[in-house]
């Protein structure tokens, strides 16, 4: 009986798959390397000593997607595949909703064939919109700013129209807040294509003397410091709350959401400081202008987690800095 | 220069083939015939003495669309295409998503490739949900209480980000309120496989002797006689509207919805009551339970496409149910 996990080369799922290896389930891993390295796979066996099998398919075709399913005893799905750059999705919002929605319904549609009703989904708390306050509880209204976003609720509503049409469905819909840091062995981590979209990769690309400094977007959001506040989790800690998740799947049905967050906020300069604390580099900056749809602050009330999975962040802000900066400095050029 | 016609076979999609026709247009219609008959192409050509080009093909066949976009010169698109039944779509939600959603990608995609950058799109009142009051304008809070909901209100936003990422697009999403009749030759009409979801063929099955009675759900609606309100529209002023979009994005960019409604409602027990004395039929009913989801009232405000594209609804509900009569009298097996 064996995990499937798609995306598993990617940043997040790579992280999970050593997880669910560390803890001795038998894996599965399909991804296409649109946006990740077969490295990443070797790196997984390297951290954990353990081998896994791997398909190098797209879960758009669903012959090659079929063939997984059919010599493999699949038990659940950790789904994490799909394109998820919010600018990019504004440029071309088709492959976005092509990739995104489309291969989660070929997915669902096979999983459902072979009688597979458990899945992990890799949501976003960019479900939540510009959200009314903060901490972030599961039951706000939902609502998206960009097609990105808009993949991630449609697919949110496509799986409870699911579970509705056949309530032996076990869904667990995961909001993640804000990822960074990598594995404390410093072996996998984020690797982004191009100029990076997130705080955290352009942070340590600056650090390792790649870019020539960090791009604070606006000072002058109602936060303590006037940058704009999120809640930053280690990216390990987000991979356990899968394996929490997939626990509570495996002996429940319904459909339920998630956030996986600290429920702390951190603003942009609280990071480039405790990143110039943790690491003794220094991060220039300059103050540039707000980007549109930003918002002041987003962060997570992640009692629901700990009540229903028993799961919650453990590692600070410290660690995060600490183990992004030691991937970076280790893999100058991520996995190449 | 012709128009591609998706889904033309279909009981809007032939009563808009016949007006574009009449109209002096070039159509190409493609249909999977999963819920129409090749007869009614027959019947197109027999009312309009006009030929045209037909594929049968599959919209979510990316290979079979190509060669429509290929051997066809198209200058725009009326996209009818998609599944329709809110109850299946509630038992077998993946199949609605793909068709619907996917299955408009798909053409857009291609769209994209072949520069056609102009589409007339089936959207439904049904992406209002429960409105706060009566008449709906198109600015309305959107929200959907289904799947097959789902997929036109997820669809019209997908065509929004479609032209936000590019500002060639010209896409008009039509919102049809309840459409009945047939045209007034009797030859084309409303044909459904198995019970009638909707009201009007329901009566006409019963005046015809197929079935044995009528079911009002529920008479204790917040209306004038308890019986739901709806706007019935004449299919025929409906595909009528269909050529003014066509027209109006012919010369315009940009995202633009308009209601296709009468503006008036009518009870179930109105439409009975018309019915009667129309066609001098005689239609048994009775009272069952409300049906989930039903709303008391729903009726356009159709000003928008009178001020914009020029349209009103021309015929009256005496017009609607003498024609759908006169199309089941005529051929009181559908097409077969």
């Amino acid at each position: 009986m064996s995990i499937l996990v798609t995306g598993g080369a990617g940043y997040i799922g790579s992280h999970t798959c050593v997880e669910l290896l560390n803890e001795g389930y038998d894996i599965v891993v399909i991804d296409n390397f649109s946006n990740s390295k077969p490295e990443a796979l070797n790196r997984i066996k390297e951290i954990t000593g353990k081998d896994f099998k791997f398909y190098e398919i797209d879960i758009l075709n669903r012959e090659d997607l079929e063939r997984v399913f059919s010599e493999n005893d699949v038990k659940a799905v950790i789904h994490f595949a799909g394109l998820k750059a919010v600018g990019e999705s504004v440029e071309i919002p088709l492959k976005y909703y092509h990739n995104n929605i489309t291969g989660t319904l070929v997915l669902c549609e096979m999983m459902e064939k072979y009688n597979v009703k458990k899945m992990v989904f890799s949501s976003s708390a960019t479900v939540y919109g510009n959200p009314k306050s903060v901490p972030i509880t599961e039951d706000f209204p939902l609502c998206a700013t960009n097609p990105y976003g808009r993949t991630k609720l449609m697919i949110e509503e496509i799986l409870r129209d699911l579970y509705i049409s056949d309530n032996d469905w076990s869904i667990a819909l995961l909001r993640y807040f804000n990822p960074i840091g990598a594995h404390e062995t410093g072996r996998i981590g984020e690797d982004p294509n191009g100029i990076p979209n997130n705080l955290m990769p352009y942070i340590t690309q600056v650090a390792i003397g790649k870019r020539e400094r960090l791009n604070v977007f606006g000072n002058d959001y109602n936060t303590h410091d006037g940058t704009g506040v999120r809640d930053y989790i280690h990216v390990v800690d987000l991979a356990k709350g899968h394996l929490k998740a997939l626990e509570k799947i495996m002996d429940n049905k319904g459909v339920e959401a998630y956030n996986l967050g600290t429920g702390v906020g951190y603003s942009v300069l609280d990071v480039v400081k405790n990143f110039e604390e943790a690491t003794g580099q220094k991060i220039p900056y300059v103050i540039t202008e707000r980007r549109p749809g930003d918002i002041d602050k987003c962060y997570a009330d992640p009692t629901k987690a700990y009540k229903e999975l028993g799961w919650k962040a453990e590692k600070n802000l410290e660690d995060m800095c600490r183990d992004a900066w030691n991937w970076q400095k280790n893999n100058p050029r991520g996995y190449d």
